[in-house]
């Protein structure tokens, strides 16, 4: 027995790391939209919505996205799981396909007016089962930070050391330490220096390196490097 | 505009690693079943099939597993991309959740008539786009050998290097070496040795240790470790 009313919907997790309150240290945050009509009128949802019958999910998630902010901006999209319980929304059933969405840290996407970013310490009251989808989008990121080159789609093009220590810090959740952070990059061949210095911030002192992502494009890290063919 | 009449299908790609042949190395085989009517009367398609309305992704893709093959015998299952081109079969719009599932090289589950292993090096005639997506099931499979303990699944209970070898070779496709094998999965305590030995084989010489996979769910075996905070 199949529901013949099914909607097949995408909603996207989109994660920047932004300084949220002067003085503090950057955090993690996600853009969320709050609802002007009911279900659940005031509470807030992740960008999404309805798969077209002339789209695929990749499309449609793109499509819905750039409703709510230029999708230019954005530095990555990539699919996460599929929420399928038969009730996780009021009404005809709806299966949703989770997306994760990065945006760099220097980009100041315009927002519509329902539209704001919200740090991840403080969410407000989520719709249906978007804080579990967005809690999902997140683990994958902290995840996908220990196996892969991620982070490339949330650092600026060019970046200290200590700025890349703040977005895996506020990534993470945790506190990471920069000389191993360096380290364990470079080694990877995950970040390639520039040449290039930033100038003297306010507390002086020699101008840091500046680095960048060696790819644009996600690639696991592989630590099992050692067992490849030599090519 | 949606489509009133989408399906919602799970296709599960089950891996084996298998021999295949008498005196030849064993080979990563996948379970196919013959479509014995049309659309494709005579190709060879993943197990699936339609999800019902009282049920989840994950619930149906192990019921519809079930009816070709005993799902006691499966050591992993998990949801990989979908599949949501709007031509991808013919008639009403199908969206395919994909599945990966493991059996071990011990197991030997009893199939239906219409269903059998198949080696990835002599496939049939697939079916519609299941060539597609069996071949991201097996990408996926390989990507997550490199950082992940994902040979649980394919592995006996307790296993020689030398079989663990043939596993890892086989799901691959390349040819890795015993000695690192054992370096690398020992250092990321994702085996550990059994004390026991095996019995010693037709061609004599001392007897193998025999290992363990640590843990018998998936993990990712970390590569960043070091920025793990200290527990």
């Amino acid at each position: 027995m199949t529901h013949s009313s099914t909607i097949h919907e995408s909603l996207t997790a989109v994660f920047q790391v932004r300084d949220v309150s002067a003085g503090r240290r950057p955090e993690l945050a996600v853009l969320l939209w709050q609802r002007a009509l009911d279900p659940q009128q005031g509470t807030w949802s992740l960008p999404g919505g309805k798969l077209r019958a002339d789209e695929d999910l990749d499309t449609s998630a793109a499509r819905q996205l750039a409703e709510k902010v230029d999708v230019r901006e954005l530095s990555h999209l990539e699919q996460l799981s599929v929420f399928s319980a038969p009730d996780r929304v009021p009404g005809p059933r709806r299966i949703a396909s989770a997306y994760l969405g990065l945006v760099p840290m220097t980009a100041d996407p315009r927002l519509p007016d329902d539209t704001a970013w919200h740090p991840l310490s403080a969410l407000p009251v989520t719709s249906f089962d978007h804080g579990t989808v967005l809690e999902h989008a997140r683990n994958r990121l902290a995840a996908k930070l220990s196996y892969t080159n991620i982070a490339f789609g949330l650092a600026p093009e060019r970046f200290a050391m200590s700025t890349l220590r703040e977005i895996y810090c506020a990534a993470l959740g945790y506190d990471v330490d920069t000389t191993n952070l360096q380290r364990v990059l470079s080694r990877r061949t995950v970040i390639t220096p520039t040449g290039a210095t930033a100038a003297p911030g306010r507390s002086g002192g020699r101008p840091a390196a500046l680095y960048r992502f060696t790819d644009s494009e996600l690639r696991v890290t592989d630590e099992f490097a050692a067992l490849r063919p030599r090519s």
